[in-house]
């Protein structure tokens, strides 16, 4: 079979597939949930054979050991993934729910019911636990799912895949509601971000490369995630309490992740007064600070280790570092802070510092990001702080989902009429 | 300036204006739009004259009567859009909402809030109304529009473009808040819609080639509507004193509308015992018949008008025909008529007719359209039968905006936190 008939099979199955489940009860969903999260766990040592072939084709191949290291699946691992099966079951069905349900002047009774997308197409990099995880979510919102992992997981995912049907056939349901991609020639995902008959959606999840590449080609929606490039503004009005603790933890306590700050602004106003204490946290931490001269002349005057002092460039506002370094810029007022927000952010996420209710409201409003926070850490930013259960992104795209991204994210919400014989006049 | 000069000229404009306009008063808001329906009607002269000129220039390139007449704007056209502006006016603000703020075990409170989604273009054919309708849509969801209207209006619309400024400036609002296109040139559509830095969704109104091309092309998110092939499903247990009413006025009370019903299917258990008197209906008004083997047999013995049956091909199923005719087939059950509807239907609005509780609730949730209804006519499925106060069009997506799409499917939900000053642990 040729890769694009390989595509389109897994496509009809999946759309025929996303039909049984859009009927599926709460119950079958959750025991499917609870027969792959024991599957996972009784094949325990198949996972780890499966993922020992993996290890050494990618230590032949010479691979680098951050990717060796994400790609490992150890007995923790499998345990977490077995856990992670467990709580999506746990949480509330988003399907079926019917609201905003009211009586029309012609006699109709119109509302909105919940729904499934249909077909869910993942894509993604070397982590194998992203198999069983997007699996789970995808089930639970009422989707089918074509799972395209990378090609270094081959066997792992192969091996995940089959615990997966064992679960789905368990309760019941088709094997089909969840197909791994069983190639690895890279065609397929050509072919599955163009079948919009068969696929709905397209969750990219992996490196910036790898999402630019699937949202310029793909003829089906992709909720996407690109790049964090954080901002935290401390206004004039700040509570000097809170200042170092909320920018240290916005930029210090993972450096990895896309929640994490990576530009500081600070109001005239209140740069003097506060920049001193934040240099020198940064640099007793290794940060270094790419500044503007305002702010540059304000930690030098201050002391701070020069050799953690750089002068910031026009192309610093736009980083995302994903390391131990920050932006830092004096901004006249909340006005210019979220001017400039508005023209470098990646509209991932935002946080004001400040006592100034007028201010405080007015950057909840004005500022075009997924998230935007009053005295707190940007990393908060994230499924689970947020409530949602489970995360199978953070979008920031406006249309659809925005920010992360649980079940509801993965659902449409159709009309509905309740009616009585009624026609139109 | 060249086009593509001028069309970029354009979306930074708009993308500036757009900031302004998300913070925007609603007051500032309602007050353009009172002032753009003030002077609609006081430069009624001068619209009608710029409209005369379009309608000299269209007769003189023999344009169909269908479309001089699309293009013809009246005392009563001009009274109609400014009374639609002031309805706008009249309805709720939607943004600036906050819903669903729940305190999380860190200490933050997180929720959401309602947001415009920045810059909307807007791609349109020769109606001049739909200028006014769209910059008020537009502009109380706090977006900045860009509006490209059909080259026949070219004149009509700049008039109407006019007023849209004189509003904008009276409330204080920027006049860039809403531009026309002021060129003919078919280059600026392709240019508007491969701008995702400039502008945030496109919204095409207008026949199913341009929305095709339109989608193909963009780079850029689209709400769209293609077709209506709507569906009515009499089912075995249909109350006998709705099933001709319903029919008859999904199928006949207009017949160009995409909400209008184009196929019929009923249960094999009742086709005798009610196609002879839906047959007899359909005859009476001058309604085609495409039927399927065993319903061309029922309505044949039946004596139904022979010029008035067509035994019905497999294209059939998948037509809108926006006009008196209409496809039947007999199905052995809801399933084989909810498996027909979710494999022809446009997934726009579907009905069935039935007493049956469970056979109603099944249909509800598992026939994959943006409104499906139980015992109404399809032609309720539109934007002011459901109480939206207004309508920019009817997407037949489901990402996004789905159905009917008032001011809430032009807008996006931020994650708001208030904290204060929790950081990560």
């Amino acid at each position: 079979m040729d890769i694009q008939t390989y595509m389109q099979t897994l496509g009809q199955q999946a759309r025929e597939a996303s039909r049984k489940l859009a009927a599926a009860s709460t119950e079958a969903k959750n025991q499917a949930l609870l027969g792959m999260a024991a599957a996972i766990r009784s094949r325990a040592p198949e996972l780890l054979a499966a993922n020992a072939r993996d290890l050494d084709a990618a230590r032949t191949a010479g691979l680098e050991a951050a990717l060796i290291d994400r790609l490992s699946l150890t007995e923790k691992g499998i345990e977490a993934m077995a856990i992670g099966l467990e709580q999506v079951a746990a949480l509330p069905d988003p399907i079926g729910e019917i609201t905003d349900v009211k009586r029309r002047p012609s006699g109709i009774q119109v509302g909105k019911m919940r729904v499934p997308l249909g077909v869910i197409g993942i894509i993604y990099e070397a982590r194998p636990n992203v198999t069983a995880d997007a699996a789970a979510l995808c089930l639970k919102s009422g989707n089918a799912a074509i799972l395209r992992g990378g090609k270094e997981a081959l066997h792992c995912n192969q091996a995940i895949a089959g615990c997966v049907r064992e679960g789905l056939l368990s309760a019941g349901l088709p094997a089909t509601a969840v197909q791994v991609v069983d190639t690895t020639d890279r065609a397929a995902v050509g072919h599955l971000i163009t079948m919009p008959e068969f696929v709905d959606v397209i969750v990219p999840r992996g490196g910036k490369g790898l999402i630019e590449r699937i949202s310029r080609e793909a003829r089906v929606p992709v909720i996407k995630h690109l790049d964090g490039n954080c901002h935290v503004y401390v206004d004039r009005d700040a509570d000097p309490d809170k200042v170092v603790p909320i920018v240290e933890n916005a930029k210090t306590q993972r450096y990895g992740t896309c929640n994490t700050a990576e530009s500081l602004l600070i109001d005239a106003e209140v740069a003097e007064r506060y920049l001193p204490a934040i240099g020198a946290m940064f640099a007793a931490r290794g940060v270094e600070m790419r500044a503007c001269p305002s702010a540059l002349a304000i930690l030098r005057d201050a002391g701070i280790e020069p050799s953690r002092l750089v002068a910031a460039t026009e192309q610093d506002w736009s980083e995302e570092y994903l390391a131990p370094i920050i932006a830092i810029r004096v901004v006249a007022d909340v006005d210019q802070a979220m001017a400039h927000i508005n023209r470098y952010s990646s509209g991932h996420t935002e946080a004001i510092i400040t006592e100034h209710y007028t201010r405080a409201m007015r950057f909840l409003r004005e500022v075009d990001s997924a998230s935007v926070m009053i005295n707190a850490s940007t990393r908060f930013a994230d499924g689970f702080e947020y409530g949602l259960g489970a995360e199978i992104g953070i979008s920031t795209d406006k249309i659809h989902a925005r920010g992360p991204v649980g079940l509801e994210g993965l659902t449409s919400q159709k009309w509905i009429v309740f009616g009585n014989g009624e026609i139109r006049r």
